[in-house]
């Protein structure tokens, strides 16, 4: 059977009703697509309806949306534990459960079966590239990464084929950004981080090896990257919205799999963080105190 | 004797008549300071002389001094090739001559001897750092790194002491810095790139190892990070500015030095670009052509 075109998707299926996938499916909804939201039970799905009413109100007091429009994206939107109907008639999957490899790879093996032949299979991964999750899919050639940022904030979306990701697949994708009003950015390989994700953590590393090795302190290495580049944040501050349990577990894989000597450092330094339960704005202190830290002052700069 | 205090400061020594000679010259003569600045012949001072009275229109172009205030500043500098003239009663060394150790050293070596023994003595390089010169300026204790970005642009400073800097010396130029109104960063250890420097030549390093490894396409890099950071430029934008030459020579350092693989492979892709002349913006092609850069182009974002 014949892959789905992109101007033939009705119905989009989101696996994980988590940030990203409240994120991506109001997103679709709002471009007019049926969307179907599923994940493992009705309380987290309650959470999440709760949550994209909340991100519907965002999009209302940005002006993106008129409170009409935003009303009828949330009426195309279905949330449910049942992944028959979820699956019924689905012609794209966008999947954001949880960041690792067997839950992707048991939903994956899920969900082959019960969707459409024709439908296309996309993961919204982070840090894995897609030719790890490939053997689950069932239809490899049909599958690729298709990874969102924050849809409030950017338009910027990667998409990553896998080497058995055919041409047509990647341009239906490619091609279905555009309909949801986004910006593709296509890779030619597969890359841990795409681009954006692979800049800021780089970023971010150099920064804590600066603060790690003692070489200067938290706030002037976030007010020298202020100051210069004339940015309301720096990579600290960065990193706190990120969740430091975040940006440990990066680390954390950097320094096993690589045996990267800087990410090393960084997980001991991040660790201290983390073990005091100062995630960052999360938890209401990180490297700064929330919901008034200090970069956000208006002196900050000035004040070394 | 007792080395001079910020507040007696009164006549700054530069030492190279340069891109940063002009700029820290012009500033400190901004501030007040009876300004000498020292290169090696006539015709490169009458150079420097017709470029800070360039510098001095942009001042006052973009408001930042009046036309009284920029002639007064000028009246302020004396450009001369004779060193004990220079050197006469002066309280405060800047030095921003070629990036060599040699170099360097040798003008310390000169300098050192003519110079009020209560001088401070300083170092505005880029990839060095002080404990490298130490040996040549006679007077370790009154030396530290002091590092200036673009005056026009940034009042970020850094002060990076070596071990053997005295507190009062660091303390010294923090006060100067301050008086010149910039943000003084007070570095805790010696550090190769500072931390802007370093921050940022890690982003585009990581910019470049994804474009050289053909994991996406230069314009593809940079519209990722300027679409999520809301930037007006990205990496590759960046290194046209800084010239592919310098950020070539960073990356032959890393290479040779510290073997650094990512450095190895930039430094092939960068090579095909330095062979053929294109410099970036200074020799209006680099990774893109000027005066008309596709990354300034109103819809560059969205062209992907
Ligand atoms: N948070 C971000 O900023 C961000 C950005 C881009 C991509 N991502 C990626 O998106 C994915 C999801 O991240 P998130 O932040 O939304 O996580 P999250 O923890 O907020 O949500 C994950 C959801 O998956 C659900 N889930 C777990 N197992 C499931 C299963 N077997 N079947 C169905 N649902 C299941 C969980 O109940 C949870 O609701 C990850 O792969 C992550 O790397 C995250
Ligand atoms: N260009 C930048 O963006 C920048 C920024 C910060 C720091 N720096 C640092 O500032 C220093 C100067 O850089 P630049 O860009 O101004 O270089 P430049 O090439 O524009 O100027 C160097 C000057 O030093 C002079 N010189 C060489 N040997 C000399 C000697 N023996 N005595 C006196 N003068 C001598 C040269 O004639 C020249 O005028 C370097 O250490 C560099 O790393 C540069």
């Amino acid at each position: 059977m014949e892959p789905v075109r992109a101007d033939q998707i009705k119905k989009v299926l989101i696996l994980g009703a988590g940030t990203m996938g409240q994120q991506i499916g109001f997103l679709c909804a709002a471009k007019g697509f049926e969307t179907a939201i599923y994940d493992l039970s009705p309380p987290l799905l309650d959470t999440a309806k709760k949550r994209l009413e909340k991100l519907a109100g965002r999009f209302v007091s940005r002006h993106r949306l008129t409170g009409e429009e935003a009303a009828a994206a949330m009426a195309r939107v279905t949330l449910t534990p049942d992944s028959e109907q979820a699956a019924a008639n689905a012609d794209f999957i966008s999947e954001s459960v949880t960041e690792s490899v067997e839950i992707k790879c048991r939903v994956f093996e899920t969900f082959h079966p019960l969707c459409p032949a024709r439908a296309i299979f996309t993961t919204n991964t982070s840090s894995l590239i897609p030719s790890m999750l490939t053997h689950a899919v069932g239809r490899p050639d049909r599958f690729a990464a298709f990874h969102f940022h924050n849809t409030l904030t950017s338009d910027i979306v990667d998409i990553m084929p896998h080497p058995g990701t055919t041409p047509e697949t990647a341009e239906t994708i490619r091609a279905f950004a555009l309909r949801l009003g986004q910006v593709p950015i296509v890779f030619k390989k597969e890359n841990h981080g795409y681009a954006f994700n692979a800049l800021l953590m780089n970023l971010c590393d150099t920064a804590l090896f600066l603060a790690a090795g003692g070489v200067a302190a938290i706030e002037d290495i976030d007010r020298s990257w202020m100051g210069i580049m004339h940015m309301k944040v720096g990579p600290f501050g960065i990193m706190d919205s990120i969740g430091l349990d975040t940006v440990l577990k990066v680390n954390e894989v950097w320094a096993n799999q690589l045996n990267d000597p800087r990410a090393i450092t960084n997980v001991e330094f991040l660790k201290k963080y983390v073990n005091e339960g100062k995630l960052g704005e999360k938890t209401g202190e990180g490297f700064y105190r929330y919901p008034d830290p200090a970069f956000r002052h208006k002196n900050f700069i000035n004040q070394a």
